[in-house]
């Protein structure tokens, strides 16, 4: 079924200890298309400058992703270098033009509205809510915050999250958010504030989902090589997203399964630079890596 | 089936920031024949002074330890202070007297030469060995170890891993003995080494267990609060070890049943102050976490 992603759309220079790429395709709604569009029709809405590679989009569309919503606008495009460190969860922002994303204001085509699965991708909560007020009604609703907007934006943020059902975001962010830094707490208070269910992802350690009732923990897969972590969390969105929009089933089992793909979809992409490793993957690819996960983590009853 | 554990017996006085608790039982070999004593019968060594309450001895012998291999000599208790940080995984050591196990000098009584599972809890690696010497053969033969043995006593400790089945550290010290910081490739090296399997503890993400042919991760139960996690490591290897002993299982699925005992065991004991949670504990609330992990992490097929 329709799943819309709302997000930034970026060309990175990626510096990693076990590499370089220059003006790789980037930016978290592109990086969750790639990997949404393995289960389901995306819609995407973003903006690039007149610098953005025509070919990227044409890629996308013959993915599925549907890109009426990504603007070409007069300007360049969001441009970020960052280095990692050897600890690949630690990176320094070596330079930021947000170019034409200065100004995104997301504008969600009529032929979007009825999108039943939205995601909001790591963006202003105020244009986050304007998505929202855009749309007619969505089934499901994720959603994705960082630090800076949890500091600056509090007041915008969490009336956003009571209109929000799921909230993916990573470990440091939930402390941030909640004050808690056990994680059983911050889950518990954010549940308390909106979204029924919360995925908080731990990087190399994985995922851990707390609904009401449920919890569930997967490891992340345990990679020999880590070339680039760039853009797991959105291909991990990505694939929740995805596979709920394809399956349309909510239960604990299906946002289990959802969160698994999600799994699979961001140990793929860190295999190679900027989303490189998606460009190749097949189903059948992705199906085995998801036996792994089950069987790195099957626990004989 | 027999189990021997070979480790400290201490005296803790622990504050974490839930509380403090002075003069708590501690040391490894106590924690680890605590957990152990729920799947096997366990064959203690150790040393203690004059300060020793007796009352835990009769405590631990009512259990199913065997305490003949348990020193009482002139002189003070291993006594060690530590303050806990909100951050759990770091601590500062307040105070350290190590008393009578200054000259700690384990003798296996002959009784238990023919112990057919030995856990070498974290000493001197020299009499890691010496110890090893002792015995007639074991089956399986597991062993911890540190910082400063990795640091100080490289070429004892070397040695002394070829002689090991299964060697069971955190992911510092797995990053210490290798120099590789990703745990796939770090848990290559220490197989290159000796052990059939290395068990890698992460703290509150978990473990993970590597072995020629397969890779089994299992997470930390998510508790609300960790109250103290002294004794959290030895635990772990007292359910493994334990349940490794009780079963005789070697298989693939035997080990990971015994990880996730250990898991349990780890899991209890950081729920209050020193060895406290676990004096109460019956199989039935074993059993009961064993199914609440199976839960946590249950896969769709």
């Amino acid at each position: 079924m329709s799943l819309l992603v709302v997000g930034s759309v970026a060309l990175d220079t990626l510096e990693t200890p076990a590499g370089r790429a220059d003006d790789a395709v980037g930016g978290a709604a592109t990086y969750f298309a790639y990997a949404a569009s393995f289960f389901t029709p995306v819609r995407m809405v973003g903006a690039v400058g007149a610098d953005f590679p025509q070919a990227v989009l044409d890629d996308l569309a013959a993915r599925g992703v549907d890109i009426a919503g990504v603007e070409k606008l007069a300007g360049t495009t969001l441009r970020w270098s960052g280095r990692y460190h050897q600890a690949l969860n630690v990176r320094d922002t070596l330079h930021l033009d947000l170019g034409v994303f200065a100004d995104f204001d997301p504008k969600i085509p009529e032929s979007y509205r009825d999108s039943e699965y939205a995601f909001l991708a790591n963006i202003d909560p105020a244009l986050q809510s304007r998505v929202l007020d855009q749309l007619r009604g969505p089934r499901l609703i994720g959603c994705d915050t960082m630090n800076h907007w949890i500091q600056e934006s509090r007041a915008v943020l969490e009336p956003l999250l009571r209109r929000v059902d799921m909230l993916i975001i990573n470990d440091e962010e939930a402390e941030l958010l909640t004050g808690e830094r056990n994680v059983v707490k911050a889950a518990g208070k954010i549940l308390d504030g909106g979204p029924r269910s919360v995925l908080i992802k731990r990087g190399e350690y994985g995922v851990i989902e707390f609904s009401p009732n449920t919890i569930f923990a997967v490891p992340a897969y345990p990679l020999e090589e880590v070339r680039d972590p760039t853009g797991a969390g959105d291909c991990f969105a990505g694939g929740v997203m995805g596979e709920l929009a394809r399956s349309g089933d909510m239960t604990p089992q299906g946002l289990r399964r959802a969160i698994v793909y999600g799994s699979v979809m961001g140990s793929f992409v860190v295999e190679d630079f900027g989303p490189k490793r998606l460009l190749g993957l097949t189903r059948e690819m992705i199906e085995e890596r998801y036996k792994l996960f089950v069987s790195l983590t099957d626990i004989p009853r």
